[in-house]
């Protein structure tokens, strides 16, 4: 019951605040002690902070407001990617912190080694948040591949196959608790990551979740993105995935395997595909296809720009592709829109017309109109902010549990 | 508060009954004397019935122990199928009461018409339900394409585009009321459909709504099949439409469109199809194509059963393009397990080979193992079940609301 309490008084200070304890007591149907208690706790924990005095309502009265707070909670964001490694610092209001990019060759590589690199950033990572006075409550992890259970499944483009990611990371968790609330500052440069810690979110894994990149990059889109809450996110990456917002959550069908545009079928008797399949769309949609012999997406953009034939050709096939693979999935998946992130961001002015039009000409009458096509505003971060933004939300809908208070 | 009551007691009841009022109070936390109250109410409405006296439990004090009631609450399931009209009444204990089939010429018809002739058939079901005693407390109408607000978007086989089905089928509703409730038997043939009535359900459109009938008859798969809570369930008519159940609710997308599985592109040079797209499952594996020359389902059944190579030859073509366009739609929606129903439950020992084959090879190494292929065990009467199943789940839900008391 309290903890259910604390968790409906910070959601209340979250969407209504800065709000006096009057008139969270108003607004929750708690008594004045009942929120007076759970709002100290709160406060202790750094997760609101005290406003300065506000008039109360039309009576005049002068009363304190909380309001919530980034000084002291905050969570981590991690990615690996086929090239580069990622990871972000978030605080509860949804502001970065800090967000660190190293470019990495992940292709075909052993697990141990990416995941001890991964975990060297999120060290250095969490030493700069706990010199900034903040504690990380938690992380989450993005991975190019669908993840059951902690078990990432298959990422045919890292060349990894059934990896336990969220042991493998070995990360030295606690359990939430009092110990794990005192926070040890001070502690020397090898001490600090297990002193640190990945405080006790208690969630299925721990207080370390993972991820498919594309269904993490959704929530990123939601959370830090446009504002929208029902789309289809399309991660353009040497994979493609894609994740699907209803109302403000993502869909992840029965296994959590949901959402694998990279996957659909174009063109039956296509080239052979990582994935075993042909003719899927990352073929002819994936970085790789869309590069060719260009050295990387800055260069292949200032083709573009300069109209270079081949690169402009590799975007024609790539978006009449993209259109056939979102005609499929607008039939199956039903999307409000179709927001284009990743690499696709970039490209999305030479994407947009070919996916447009083969998508008009495709969906026919089944709809009084196609979706609209969008580009991601947050492009290469998507998926590090919606993993941190996870475990953001998994704090929100637990305190008691995520911050053993 | 009552209200949410009376749907607590009557959830225990179906759940757990027969269960004495002293059982009722002790399992939902009320007080014997509210239990008392809310029984009586719902023997009154004769939703529940007495089993005579029973042992309660251990201390050997005889009660008398309240059932659900199959004898005086049913409902309406309603079906427009392209090539049949078809109408249920399912009673609360699920037990079918009636079931009428008309086949019917419904292609490129007008809706009056047809909503003309569903309604004659409605109104001599409904008769023949008050005949047995039974009231029917709210209907709903299985329709051959996505439905949006009561507004039938496409049924290219129909011919009907934007028609408003749930007006136009104009059904004397009443109010929820006491009035309503005083089920008036014995009137004369003329008044009879208005005094039996749609009684009172209170939904979004009154007491009567309409779906797609595939998402209804994925319900009609859940309620009365298999027993399975997570499957794709593929409806095979002259259109081809696709419910996804997860963990026994039906996924339906942002505007309710998610699904339709027949427009999945196969071929993205393949012929014409009646949406306005290109090559979609429909052309390959919907009825027509099935039939081809052949006049009926039975007759194809009878032509594969003496291996005519021409029948073999089309369900061989079909089975392949549903391996197909599953691919994609495992790719995409991640089902627990995949049904097939409508015209591919007596075909199924001739499609399932070319599709589970397709399937395996093309979903590759993406998942462990390919989601498994079944049959479905109720066949063409799966979207009937379903729409009368699911009025039953909103009697459940809001007892008071559905039945006015």
């Amino acid at each position: 019951m309290r903890a259910r309490n604390l968790a409906v008084v910070l959601g209340e200070i979250r969407d209504a605040g800065p709000l006096t304890r009057a008139a969270l007591a108003e607004r929750t149907g708690l008594t004045k002690t009942t929120v007076s208690k759970l709002v100290s706790d709160l406060l202790d924990a750094g997760v609101v902070a005290e406003n300065g005095a506000v008039r109360d309502g039309e009576r005049g009265r002068p009363g304190v407001a909380v309001r919530l707070s980034g000084h002291r909670v905050a969570t981590l964001g991690l990615e690996i990617n086929v090239d580069y490694l990622a990871v972000c610092v978030v605080d509860l209001t949804l502001s970065v912190r800090l967000r660190r990019t190293k470019a990495a060759g992940n292709r075909d590589s052993r697990p141990e080694r990416i995941l001890a690199e991964l975990r060297s950033l999120a060290e250095s990572a969490l030493m700069e948040a706990e010199a900034a006075g903040l504690r990380v409550a938690g992380a989450a992890l993005a991975v190019p591949g669908p993840v059951e259970h902690g078990l990432l499944r298959n990422a045919p483009h890292l060349g990894w196959r059934d990896v336990r990611v969220t042991d493998l990371l070995d990360l030295p968790l606690e359990a939430a608790g009092p110990e794990a609330r005192n926070f040890q500052a001070g502690n020397s440069e090898a001490a600090g990551f297990e002193a640190v810690g990945f405080e006790a979110v208690g969630f299925e894994a721990g207080n370390f979740e993972a991820d498919n990149e594309a269904n993490l990059a959704a929530l990123g889109e939601l959370w830090f993105g446009s504002g929208a809450r029902d789309f289809l996110y399309v991660s353009g990456e040497i994979g493609i995935g894609a994740g699907l917002v209803v109302d403000g959550s993502v869909f992840r069908g029965t296994y959590g395997l949901a959402g694998e545009l990279g996957h659909v079928v174009v063109a039956p008797d296509g080239p052979a595909c990582r994935c075993g399949g042909r003719g899927c769309l990352e073929v002819y949609a994936g970085q790789d296809a869309l590069l060719g012999e260009v050295g990387s997406i800055p260069e292949l953009v200032a083709r573009l720009e300069a109209g270079d034939p081949a690169a402009l050709g590799a975007c024609d096939t790539a978006g009449r592709a993209l259109g056939l693979a979102l005609t499929s999935a607008v039939h199956l998946l039903d999307p409000g829109m179709v927001v284009l992130g990743g690499v696709f961001a970039p490209l999305f002015p030479w994407l947009e017309g070919p996916a447009r039009e083969t998508l008009s000409a495709r969906l026919g009458q089944m709809r009084r109109t196609p979706p609209r096509l969008a580009v991601s505003a947050i492009g290469a971060d998507a998926a590090i902010l919606g993993a941190a933004g996870l475990v953001i939300q998994r704090v929100f809908a637990d305190p008691a549990r995520a911050l053993g208070l």
